[in-house]
């Protein structure tokens, strides 16, 4: 990444990501030679969930262990709740999980209180415990499934905002977390300039695409774009 | 197991134990020292399925082998058929397919005759056949997905009202089955007083947390409470 | 396979087999000798997707490698486009992904141009991208889930109609696949000709041992039937 | 299966069987349509192992349970020791371990009394625990590998001749099991006969066709052999 | 844990240990309700490996990010080259690869340097690279297997001495490792005293059954030992 | 790609590779952007396997089908004993088995052929069969492990000189297989040149950094080299 270009995640940014899918970020990002940046296995969990998009703030969890992972251990410093807490408002949960799905790793409890702390969303390689309870919050979530047992059945909570990996992929606190129906993509601090600035076009493009399909344009020439085809899409674009 | 606390799964029990999540029921377990006993990947089948409690009545399946599982078996006296007959009323089916999804243990038929029987409910590590039957006969299903191939395509049934193994997790007939949203949870004949006289309470006290987290109650010293908080909360208790 | 008994997938085939359960048709193939049959881990993309029968038009993925799948590759002479431009009225896309799940086989501007080609569905042992997109479409997808990462994240498409895997089953081009809610089966084209003649005596009679079930009728006997069962069946049948 | 050739598993039968490789048994168990009798995933414990030929007796394990997976359980009337002190002379131990691999099935102790007790070898779809104590008994081991945790830690023992899958595959107290550097194969008791009677002259053969390979033959018309190949290989035969 | 009991792991603490087989200690700590301290899929590298101990040196990495896992990051102060620096002499590293198996966590050299500086060895719950190279360096490794592409075509290096999830468990720099040819165990610090009391005693108990087992004695009543059992081994212990 | 640099596998360039680690060879493809060159899963079947170069002669199976995959197909045009005649003397056969662990791909007679026609090796994602046959026959093997069942009980095979996927990577007839103790790695025809061009000094270079450690060099500043290391690593280079 010789090329950065961090830029901050204000409202206008949010408010232009708001309007890219995932599939549409996923192929800027690939064009910069970024592969790795979708969060394997986290799907959302409410039906029909519209996309979110905000700042990571990390959680990290490791295995259960019998001397450790107790509901005692819920009154800790080091604790998912004071990590709650230090939340800025319209932050983005990563959450380590380490890929376990025996033990969920949040509530409704603990889901309550991040609506309340103005959380955008909550995302974990992990499960969350009573379904019902969580969808009940409001807050929008991507995870594996559910799993009724609390954390401390299978994950011990040791540090919030530091790198963690999430289903697969580094996660640095700060980076932009955009998260659809396909599921999530992290996007780097140090490119979310460059993909703020491609990002319109791409999904104009890919638009613009779709509808010559719809008129019943062949596929080869119209997707990728000879230059014929370019021509007549730069010229729409002009007249719009 | 020191602390014995058998109890029967009476009418009263059944009732109160509709009245406990299974995230609940696992919390409560765990204290006893119990990690084991949530039924991994067995989701329910209908959207938005109610509480299901019973008896575990268990069916066991091994591997199919060509010589064994045979569509002829079907008429064996060692048959998923026999075995249904022999449900009591109100019996919660536990069956141990080994995990193998690439058939499914029950359909269509074999359900509406568990319904006819009165059973409450079915869960199983692997998966059904006819999804769309099977959902038609109204029988609350817990599996790991559906496979149209029927069972003898990959499993060959040996016995019931067996221990078996059912996701991850060792069921007893008569251990009690509480099966929600989240998945199911197997209550050890031997703990079902303890249980029954413990989950109420806990119930009514995370339904005050969640209450106090919607005042816009800060979690620590909340959750797990604190001296001042439990002051508080016995305070409410009282006053019901 | 001695037997052989080829029949085109006509008209006439197709509308028999559209009333015909995965379920069923798979029993009939089992009693055949031909168990893997059943194309794994791919559901239907839609809530209460109905039944789809086509002949399968197979695609060929390998695992991408970074100077083969390139977003230049989509313009090649062999890729995914001229592919779907090859495609006949009527045809079931079948694609073999290697199962890989990190990167969508297809979004919305080529499943788009599918349903302009007149396909009747889409299955893959991969996942798709664009979800809502997809959705959009209202092609009949059975897929194993959503990535938004596009094709050559993850794939390098290497040809069309060649014998493929998919879903841990061997598609030949010409076979029929027959798909729905439970997920897919392929029938060989050696043996459609024995499968049609059979398949609608199966379902009658599924459907009115369904029937005894809900007249209280018990299971030995019944499921499968003995002498006097099928003479009541006969009578049944006779008076239809 | 409706040419039974049951046949008994005597001293002659067991010196033919451990001239016969596992490759060449599996191969005519699939002519005679047994697909799935190879047990998956258990290998040699032991370097250069021979093959070791016996009638299986099972041993059953569910996962464990925190009440009942103690080490107090090993003193119980239903315990690995019990089943140990069961077995007749000559037997074959198939253990069912539902796959887990955390915690080893037996250690040195009992390894050594069954050695003591003159069984010929042991089979599990788990692991061993005390691998360099289990070598040092003689007993010859096929398993997944091998995990220090005591049984108890991941398995409740349940009983011991009755049928069980183990790695996959049905295993029958009584079939007969081979084993050998590719792992093991299960020959039902009710074909035992008619591979007795093939297999030695599956193995000349494929002894030949190696030889053949020796001295420069090309592959086509050898293997399978054609008619001209065949009147070669019969003149070859009668001339032993 | 109420019953803490740290010790130092100091020379004659080690001593000790090296006479332990992690059976015995894995037996000891389930007693204490320890069941989670068996690093999963971890071998020795080496045939034979003796057994060693040590307190755990922890590393921790993240998945690769192409942005961020680059050769170039090798020289970052917050470099694997710098963990290693930092290890004290006696340090038995400890590596968090999240189970990645597609790149070497290390190679020759920088097992070399750790050799140079008198690390006891090495685990990880990923691979190594350069196989032969790291056998040449004489130190002793545990992990999953091999393959050759550099850490960072798989991995991102985040930290050293922070808590870490290793092959399903948790470890806390300065926990004990202990490791032989089962594989490795952990050892909270807080019950390090106890078991370096009680283990000795469990080796002598469990050898004198084995030799009891190869005088002919049966297993029920031997092991776990009866009353007239113990009175007879206590008598032999007191006569050594 | 744009940097193309096709050069002969010829006897100086294999030669060449002969002497250099897969370690060296993936961190070179790396550095030219190319991840994903590391055939997963597949180990030397022998113990202390010497380094394998060849050109990539490919095999291509898709899962068995009961109708197509039978001991008669073997005498079929399009089969493996067509396709190892059609190997060219020095070709390295790359069997894409679709990670298929059940069925052996090739036993000793296929093998035995294989060394007749001077084939340098072979790799698979599956597995032999017949271990003890095949290691008999002297040809090098990478592969999964064993399973007795011949291919037709779990593959058909479809074509050979195909573009195949072989442990989660694109093969292309005529890429360049490297194998050695750690795996192997493919190395694009493309990018041979240069490879040829790198691999030599990045051995030397990392050979002279293995010797400082064992002088007692630090790692900071020594791998990567700084400025005044390559200093002296280039006075030493040229002193030779």
């Amino acid at each position: 990444m010789t090329n950065e270009s961090a830029a901050p995640l204000d409202a206008a940014a949010i408010e232009t990501l708001k309007g890219v899918t995932t599939a549409t970020l996923t192929t800027i990002l690939l064009k910069k030679g970024l592969r790795n940046v979708w969060i394997r296995g986290a799907m959302p969990l409410r039906h029909r969930q519209e996309r979110v998009v905000g700042p990571a703030f990390t959680f990290r969890f490791v295995p259960a262990r019998e001397d450790l992972a107790t509901p005692a251990s819920w009154g800790s410093p080091i604790s998912t709740r004071a990590a709650i807490e230090a939340m800025p408002e319209g932050a983005f949960a990563v959450i380590d999980a380490m890929g376990i799905a025996d033990a969920g790793v949040f509530g409704d409890i603990l889901c309550a209180r991040m609506v309340k702390r103005k959380s955008v969303g909550m995302i974990t390689d992990g499960v969350v415990r009573d379904l019902e309870g969580v969808l009940g919050t409001g807050l929008p979530v991507w995870c594996r499934g559910a799993a009724a047992p609390p954390s401390v059945a299978g994950l011990t909570f040791v540090g919030w905002e530091e790198t963690v990996g999430c289903g697969g992929v580094c996660v640095i606190p700060g980076d932009t977390i955009v998260a659809d129906r396909d599921g999530a993509v992290v996007i780097p601090a140090a490119v979310l300039g460059d993909v703020l600035k491609e990002a319109p076009e791409q999904e104009r493009m890919e638009g613009w695409i779709v509808d010559e399909v719809g008129r019943g344009e062949v596929l080869p020439g119209l997707y990728p774009m000879n230059e014929s085809t370019r021509a007549r899409y730069d010229k729409w674009k002009d007249s719009q």
